[in-house]
């Protein structure tokens, strides 16, 4: 029996019976984290590395979708990967998800080089602007490059992933430049950008990206994930991505 | 009087009275040089260079835009840029607009390092795979790589501008990696990022690039320019950008 305490919640995730632990006063997942797993494309048999899995939603869900595939999970917040390890649980997921409470920089203890068919992550987004955060504050870990840099996942991905392998990230538009660069510096070549758009005119507000280790040069833009339509509802595809009676996990 | 040859078509472009030379068999503007032309921002009394005019329209549109500016543009094919030099004649602008019939590889010779405030360019698209083409085939130069490359255009391109002077580019998507790793290597830092979209759903097909010489990182993405609306109409933003009766330019 898995221990759910009185300050958190059970979300059923509406895909195939999975559920999720989550402290609404401390850290849950958002739509990143949902429509990442969906563009992260897994073959059978697949060795896949996590970076900071939070509630370990992506893990989990890729893990429910992809039946035969093998995750390590990295967390270095200890009670969120706490909080992480009794979802996987809860999931019978155990034999497949190893949930490694420890800082990604470490990766090699745990994961051999050029091992790794998929990396994927959705890391913290700010880069650590007007000082260093109070590393005990985990929204600002989550968020900001407190305790690893956007250039420490990159390195770290490529350091794993087998030539071929496949580097998928959810992150902020601003950051591009930084995101591309740092993964041709890595020999992580960028081949599919995917554009979230709140609204279809919209700029967008979040980004997906596959790289491919040693890949070629030439960048595939896939069609826009647009969020709403101009009523304010969701749209089709996002329905879709959620499945129909679970929309309130966007936090509404 | 300015010669118009027999083979040659003069477009009314609908903004200021400027007309354009065109060569319906060889060579005219297409969407991609009027909307860079509407996407450059040009302050008072600025210095301005273009790499591969081709007709001129992009300079002609500038000059007739931004009244005190002066423009170099470079053009490597000598009988387009002939005809480039009529059209300047024909809009009475050769007091601000020099048409050179040189390679952009060149520019040292007629720019001074570190002079330019604005550097605008409509380049060759398409990287010289298959061998090297026919510098004769005047498709072939202004669509390939094949008399100057992608790196040619950002380094020279960063020769000339100031300190926070502006690139201006248009191009395809799929070269937004190279884009982005040549401007960081030519401290050219991407600051705006607009993408073109046939339709609202649909991936962009063009886009268009804003950096600065040594600015500092973090990119800004624009709302994205739809071109049609779903019943195949031109959008409203094409019809401002182009007005409304000039419509036809569009090559229909």
């Amino acid at each position: 029996m898995v221990e759910i305490r009185d300050y958190e919640r059970v979300d059923d995730l509406q895909v195939n019976g999975l559920k999720i632990i989550q402290n609404p006063n401390g850290f849950c997942f958002g739509i990143d984290a949902v429509i990442l797993s969906n563009f992260t494309k897994v073959k059978k048999r697949s060795k896949i590395v996590e970076f900071g899995t939070g509630t370990g939603i992506i893990s989990i869900l890729l893990a429910g979708k992809y039946k035969a595939s093998h995750i390590k999970a990295f967390e270095v917040q200890e009670d969120v990967a706490e909080m992480a390890n009794r979802s996987v649980l809860l999931n019978d997921l155990d034999d497949r998800i190893e949930i490694i409470a420890d800082n990604l920089n470490n990766v090699c203890e745990y994961v051999k080089r050029d091992s790794v068919d998929v990396v994927v992550t959705n890391p913290p987004y700010f880069a650590p602007k007007g000082g260093i955060k109070n590393p005990e504050d985990k929204k600002a870990v989550s968020r900001h490059e407190v305790l690893c840099t956007l250039e420490d996942i990159i390195e770290k991905g490529a350091y794993c992933l087998k030539g071929g392998g496949a580097f998928y990230m959810v992150h902020r538009p601003h950051r591009l430049v930084d995101i591309i660069a740092l993964m041709r510096k890595y020999r992580i070549e960028p081949k599919e950008l995917r554009l979230v758009q709140p609204y279809f005119d919209k700029k967008p507000n979040i980004l997906l990206i596959k790289g491919v280790k040693y890949g070629n040069p030439e960048l595939k833009f896939l069609d826009p994930l647009i969020v709403y339509e101009k009523d304010g509802n969701y749209t089709k595809e996002i329905y879709e991505i959620y499945g129909m009676e679970s929309i309130d996990v966007f936090g509404k």
